[in-house]
């Protein structure tokens, strides 16, 4: 791993202009490479954890910037490794000047996640928390951001590891009594063994039933707006978007091309599902293109069907309630502001997409289909994301086996073999004999300078 | 200006997804507010200009995110005051987050540009430097860059106060003879405001001959693109977009909006008109809008007038040639791919828009035509922005008359009106009695968290 060794540089702000932009360095010659551009305090020797004024000087020496500069010396850094920030005037010209400058012989650029890589190979944190960092970045809501920060402070890999700590006891006398069965204690190990088993499970059992319900939490909800032509979905999107408008534009970043393609309501982040097509399908007055609104169905976490209220129900109208019945679904009756002609038996709730009303209804039932009985237990109880809630779950079934083993009797090498499997697959959750392309996999869906 | 006394907070670093977001306070309470959120070393106690890690927590206690703080105390930071910045993991969310939770009955929001507002009322830069932030972060080229640094690091101010000293001297001098005329020292004070006024001109005027011709530099190049319809004006474009695009896309935050109105050609930036146009006059084959045309011609510095080198001549092909003639243009010769049928007698340059040739010299002349002279003096020379050169030539002016009225031996008390008229008028460019009104002004165009 001698790539390992190189001493790495990228710009760790978002990209575009700000008043601040980091360039970080890390690694051995972290420090004298941002020293050798500096003009200011003798950066080699200046103490750990100290930011420096000074200025930032291109090869000819001509000033670049007035810059101040972060020293913090390994171990106790990011990365474990020296790590630089050269705090810029935040344009992207200038900070990206400042980064070509320090890139040469000694500092190459970083990989996208490369210090967050580092940070993990070098022990200081576990897969586990590593996958955080970026679940933190990107959350959206309230609960994404709890539910990631406490995996980044390490929950997750404590409760990992005390159950690996449990563990390994059992699995070290079990050894013992299959090398050496003269001593036969192996009664007493069958009992250690189903006792610690059991209550691996069960504290196993309430991460795994958090995070399956909750998985919508943090993949967001797939959302299918369903109706005929000019019943109003292009007018519910654009409620539902400005519903919430206030809010996402509170948070900077946020992009007009994602906020075609979701929605944040509250704690859940709505993914509509093809965004396009129900503009089109209101734009023209197409056919109803009953196929394709049984595909956005299937996809679909959530069902939202939407009439005129001002009209009677047509034959096709009545084929998309028959055909949403056993989805989570909400049935919206839009245009409340017109004379009421539809008559509904199921129910339902009138909104006028036109004028807003029935946005805080519709919004109290989405929540209450998604997050009934999750968001209380949220400081109580860990999200895993999909990785670690698949491992979470082959532990599981592991430890069953052992359980089924141990109640049929079956020889202690045999059963050792499940509680071992157990063992490996939740220290694969903090990344304990992790496969480098796992790895590599999961760093490079990181963004750079992390 | 009790609303100076206000902390205030901002985040700094550009909007959107990143490895690091800062969010920044400044004032009075910086620290503690800080601090009261902060579950770490205690930071009213730490060192200033050091870096604390640290878990930046809700108001109910829980962790909102693992961050590191930086502490500088007051007076040695950018605003003067006691500045705090709190490096969080950078996603948006997140970042809003920890911004809303400091902000509150000590803390408010910053406007755009107040730490730098502070860093002037607070008098450690001037106006001159301010400004030069700004036009730092917002620069796209290599010597816009270092034309900015080197005012930002006050070469500007100095030239400014050096100048202003040599004249306070000589308006004391004066003031002492209108007030005390027995001592008649009259005759040395003339000679005396001769010499610096004289010395003081030859200063300003290579700086006023530099600016003026290196405008451009700073503002852009208005260019149009002029031509019949299908002779390739569009492709041109998208040559001279891909004649940069490797430069463009290395630096981070240049956005497509950016990029559909400003072309950076080596030092120079390209604004043009009417891209719409363009591509208008290319997609459908309309007239050629003569009246358009001159319209563009008028508005341009630079017009790159584009003929099809496989046919003829139009006549009101000749009318643009005609039209052109005292402007600084190029003759493009396109279509060098297909057979030459064009026979120009005019100076022009034969590229193929289509396969990319003649970038290279199309990129030559335009930098001759705007830099020639220009950069190799960028070292020497400063290059004020449009707001002071106009007081520069103000300057100049008020020292003209100085001179005149000494030549014509006119009282001295009206020849001080003059010379003191030009002292004034070069304080202002340093921010000297800058009306509140011109710095509320030029701050709003700051970004946020500057």
């Amino acid at each position: 791993m001698n790539f390992m060794n190189d001493t790495i540089a990228a710009i760790s702000t978002p990209p575009g202009l700000g008043a601040i932009s980091i360039v970080r360095l890390s690694g051995a010659d972290a420090i004298t490479a941002a020293n050798a551009h500096f003009k200011g305090t003798d950066l080699t020797k200046v103490a750990s954890n100290t930011i420096n004024y000074g200025h930032f000087l291109a090869d000819d020496q001509e000033i670049i910037d007035e810059v101040m500069v972060s020293v913090m010396r390994a171990p106790k850094t990011y990365t474990k490794e020296d790590l630089v920030e050269i705090n810029c005037h935040g344009g992207p010209y200038v900070t990206q000047k400042v980064l070509s400058t320090v890139l040469g012989s000694a500092v190459r650029l970083a990989e996208p996640g490369e210090f967050t890589k580092r940070a993990f190979l070098n022990g200081r944190i576990d897969l586990s928390e590593a996958e955080a960092v970026m679940d933190l970045i990107n959350s959206k809501t309230n609960l994404q951001e709890r539910a990631a920060v406490k995996i980044v402070d390490g929950a997750l890999s404590k409760m990992v590891k005390d159950l690996r700590e449990e563990m390994i006891k059992v699995i070290a006398n079990a050894e013992v009594n299959i090398d050496y069965p003269e001593y036969d204690e192996e009664e007493l190990t069958r009992e250690k063994m189903a006792l610690v088993t059991k209550s691996v499970r069960q504290k196993l059992r309430s991460v795994i039933d958090y995070s399956e319900s909750g998985q919508v939490l943090k993949t967001g909800v797939k959302t299918a707006i369903i109706g005929a032509p000019n019943v109003g979905k292009s007018s519910l999107l654009n409620m539902l978007y400005r519903g919430e408008r206030a809010i996402v534009t509170e948070i900077p970043g946020t992009t007009r091309d994602t906020l075609e393609e979701e929605i944040t309501i509250g704690q859940l982040v709505l993914d509509l599902v093809d965004t396009a097509g129900i503009h089109q399908t209101e734009d023209l007055i197409e056919k109803l293109g009953i196929e394709k609104s049984h595909e956005m169905i299937q996809l679909a976490d959530l069902v939202l069907l939407v009439f005129d209220g001002s009209r009677e129900m047509t034959p096709e109208e009545q084929e998309l309630l028959e055909a949403t019945k056993n989805k989570k679904r909400i049935i919206i009756v839009n245009k409340s502001d017109l004379a009421p002609v539809l008559d509904l038996s199921v129910d339902h709730i009138n909104i006028s997409a036109l004028n807003g009303t029935g946005f805080n209804e519709l919004k109290e039932q989405i929540e209450s289909l998604f997050l009934s009985g999750i968001e209380n237990s949220s400081s109580a109880t860990l999200l895993a994301n999909a990785r670690q809630l698949g491992l979470l779950k082959s532990t599981n079934e592991s430890l069953t086996s052992v359980l089924t083993g141990l109640a049929e009797e079956m020889p202690l090498d045999l059963v050792l073999i499940d509680f071992n499997e157990a063992w490996k697959s939740l220290g694969e959750i903090i990344g304990e004999n992790a496969p480098d392309e796992l790895v590599n996999e999961l760093f490079s869906r990181f963004c750079l300078g992390k």
